[in-house]
């Protein structure tokens, strides 16, 4: 049993992972920080755990949380994570950060974040938490960085039309749909129900900062740079992101050559699901297939009237695209299988 | 591990069965039967299950069904259940009937539902399937009828006011709030998306065939008739079902007294938690939290203008209103503990 | 034209009330207050009005009201209305106040809403803006108060039963389901998506200070005090109101009589509908069919099991339960055809 | 006042043509049809309109039709359109199709459709209802093809963009979101509640029969060819379609620049609204903002990051996208203010 403290977890991300992690095998939760509700059961916030589990929020008190924890998962805003990830990882502990803090590299902060960032050289220390790209380097990893929800969709989806080495790189849209989940608990009246429900409201249209991400884990496949015109929309739903790709074909491309690399890349991962059948209702990815699971859905389309490859990829935004894939992360990082404790299919239809 | 079947797995019901038994520790499911998608994947149905099994559907033949199983789980229309669970039965399998066609008493179904019962000899063999009532009996039973979903709701949070001896018996009023899962995966104009968003629908505002299993279940509780005035409503939620009570004091109650029979009914039952908080938004039960789990959450509130009891109790419909429940049963019936496979909580928020 | 101020502007009924009265042909709209917005253009908050008015925002200078209109409108919170009330009607304008600062009578206020009435003396002065009970008292009001939105959904569904005379009084059950929009502009976690998307949750499930109103005004119909047992619930709909009412009988009632009262009380209204039909999916009152009307669908069902009439009203809480009430008192005080302004039909499907 | 039949009057279509002929001042409605629900009330079918008609659906004959009307609606399926449209037309009935049987040209049919048109000589007949780009030959015309509803929101929102001269045409991708009553009364799973809640679905991704209309609206602002890649999905809203355009720009431009364009085209089309707001929720289109109206609100980005300009056009799919837009061609046909009958502003939030 490892011992394992969240801090920040009276948000969402901070919910999913105390009901992920309470039924654990390898889990032992010592501790589950809230500014505001210490104190407080966890269930008070999080009633879904009410007879789940006793824990009780407390301070967020990193010396304690060092001195209890081998492993902490840090859901706390951009900004505030990369001082706390410091301290713990001077104490030796491994972190798994699920904020943006440690994904980019030195010189994006400044361009995507507006800030100059503050421990450039625990940068070198991150590994991008993507088991489908880093595998190997998360399992030494003292310090994981798990991915940005809406790019976790954008880069598994969009992915294999890079590998066809047959796309105009730079110019790849990425259309995306999100759940309001992905804006936390923090009310404003952007989220207000009868301002949200019905809605489709684009959202940071241009330079959204997943950008970066998802460019820096798309340009190896590439060779190259990668440009990625990106923009969400918020609907209504309250989990889930689709990222719908377009990306232009500079020669035909056909559908074996494309089952051929969405078999090599993702036939074998546990949580990616190649999705593109003949029949039925679901014959592409769609988010409500994927909530209450840490799988992602991908699938394409060939469109011969522009020769466009068009992409999907669907994931429940606090699972696989936060609170799942930091547990799958911790699993390859404590060498026990990757779906230990996230093997739930997705609850349906909800 | 023991050898199950689900005949009629395409509905909704199915899938639910098939998402909780794939993971269920003590299972091997042997046969899950679909005319229609007879030779198709599971998952072609029931997107969520694609690479957590490759079942496949299989035509319905009792007979195999019955050489192949020792457990049988029905989730067959009302009326087509009773042919099937005799077939069954003599071929000596164990039967949980999620229909309505073993829950009541002879005499009811013409009443009810408008029929003879064809095989009333079996209906002294059946034990009604609400564990928290019934769990002695559901041990040694051969046939459980699975309570159904608006009864289950009624029955759990209106027992502790009939517990009083202080309700007017004759007149507790509920009031349900239901979703257009309960419907099942028959199309029609009244669950056309464009039709059944924002509305709040009455439906079979009187006479609704659940108030036979509410007032079964309730009369030894209240050592005599109880007369239930239930009044369903459909709401704008896919999964989940509200039953608010509304019972007359007939003397003064408080707030001890009633903790005090909540706990005595439900503080050791697994899936019963007693919802009554005095802070935060989750202060009395909502479907909303137990959706994706086989919880009820029962609370309730006393009015001392009417001198009414106000009584509420959420539960996911399918879950712990069909598939959860039934598995609960099944656990039961072979001796496991009672959560096994079926202990997670709810997926919040969703 | 009558010349005519809103007095907080910005909220939903400022909304409605701007919308409805831009296309008033008797209206001429002079101000439209809101602190927090002054200055602005109407339709920055309000986006539905761009290019139907170039109105902006101004300070609330209740003076320069009184000075440029004959007629306001109050959209102010409970409480702020009072003083504002009276200061208009010391300067000889006409008001029609939303908030329930003169809807009741001086005793009522301290026991419903904790403060005694600043101005009794304004109190007999008001007028309970139900027209279908007070048109002729509203024809020559100096100050009218528009009912609350549940009261009005309420009063109106279960009037007709009360009339009978044949309902246990003291225990008259409404349950209510209601929209977000009834809470305003003002966000909480309460309000936020995530929170209220797919929710069944139970809102001041007793003592609601709605109830004050509803007695107040079906008391005089049963001659005597009438108790009313108010529950109401959030569910997931914006706009609308579906008031269910429990009452039992003390004899039996049929249809016919029933028809009878319906129609002497609701035939010749203007906006309330009896809908109670044979066939077809809209046999009883539903919010979602008249979401955008000034309507209020009456319905009923008698019950035989339980001896019990089943009520049901149901409103756009905006525009009946609000702006469109208001803006049919303001017609019946001008003298045109109550109508005017606030024909529409609802909006269907939405 | 003009005698109007409706041919096809059951469908959502229908309904909105009756909701808001019942209204127009210049329209007598002679007939509505529907061969499901003859002789019943149009209420029955239609909720919103109780009260508000008496009309009563009769069968469809167009002998009838022809003899008593001026002017024919007809909201018939694809393909059904056509000969009625002909039957019609050769009694000289003036005929505003609401199907997409005379929106394309002769030999486009084929190709997207499927099959050869039946009456080609009717083609050079048709107008393509769109009244920002063909106001003059509407006037006189016998019969005008309304507009698909996302090619309506399409062809306005990108047309900006072709004007600049500087997109590349080849590549307009149009990214689409539908709300479910665009597919109209039919049935069945895709549509049905538990299926089409929270979803992101994926419709017919490449290939949509609206590109050919895209296409055929756009080229003579492009003076050549443009390739439309269009891709709609389902999202969760009963009305509203929101179309994302992403266009790839040969050189820069500048929000000046199109701000300019933006003005000529559409500051004085009534029912054309250019959103593009610096501050507030509502910077830029959402279908929710014009739910209920004749809007459709368009608006703009430029995303330096890709040099790409992103469009936006929202509009009701059943009123700008079909039975609005079908009454503004009515009243250009009639020579009223365009505006007559249909000059509401949406109804919000909802």
């Amino acid at each position: 049993m490892r011992k394992v403290g969240i801090v920040g977890a009276s948000g969402y991300t901070g919910g999913e992972l105390l009901r992920l992690l309470v039924d654990h095998p390898e889990v032992e939760i010592k501790i589950a920080t809230s500014r505001e509700n210490a104190g407080e059961p966890v269930f008070r916030v999080h009633p879904q755990l009410r007879k789940k589990t006793d824990l009780k929020f407390v301070e967020p008190d990193l010396e304690k949380v060092a001195a209890e924890c081998e492993f902490v998962f840090l859901a706390l805003p951009h900004g505030s994570s990369a001082p706390a990830a410091k301290r713990l990882l001077e104490a030796g502990v491994r972190v798994i950060d699920l904020s943006a803090d440690f994904r980019l590299k030195k010189e994006d902060y400044p361009k995507w974040y507006g800030w100059e960032h503050p421990f450039p050289e625990l940068l070198d220390l991150a590994v991008y938490g993507l088991p489908e790209f880093h595998r190997e380097e998360i399992k030494g990893a003292k310090l994981v960085a798990n991915p940005g929800c809406i790019a976790t969709a954008s880069i598994l989806s969009v992915a294999p039309a890079i590998k066809t080495g047959a796309v105009e790189k730079n110019r790849v849209v990425v259309d995306a749909k999100i759940g309001s989940s992905g804006a936390g608990t923090s009310v404003s009246i952007a989220s207000h129900h009868p301002e949200h429900s019905g809605l489709v409201r684009p959202y940071k249209p241009s330079m959204h900062r997943h950008t970066a991400e998802i460019e820096q884990e798309l340009a190896p496949l590439a060779g190259g740079e990668v440009k990625v015109a990106l923009t969400p929309h918020a609907v209504d739903m309250v989990r889930g992101i689709m990222a719908t790709g377009h990306s232009f074909l500079n020669r035909q491309v056909t559908n074996q050559e494309l089952w051929k690399i969405y078999r090599e890349m993702y036939q074998s991962e546990p949580f990616v699901r190649i999705v593109k059948d003949l029949r039925g209702l679901h014959m592409l990815p769609d988010p409500k297939n994927v909530v209450g699971s840490n799988f992602c859905d991908v699938g394409f389309e060939i469109d011969p009237h522009t020769n466009r490859m068009i992409t999907f990829g669907a994931i429940d935004n606090l699972i696989k695209g936060a609170a799942g894939q930091a547990i799958q992360n911790f699993n390859i990082m404590i060498g026990v299988d990757e779906r230990t404790g996230i093997e739930h299919a997705g609850v349906r239809p909800i």
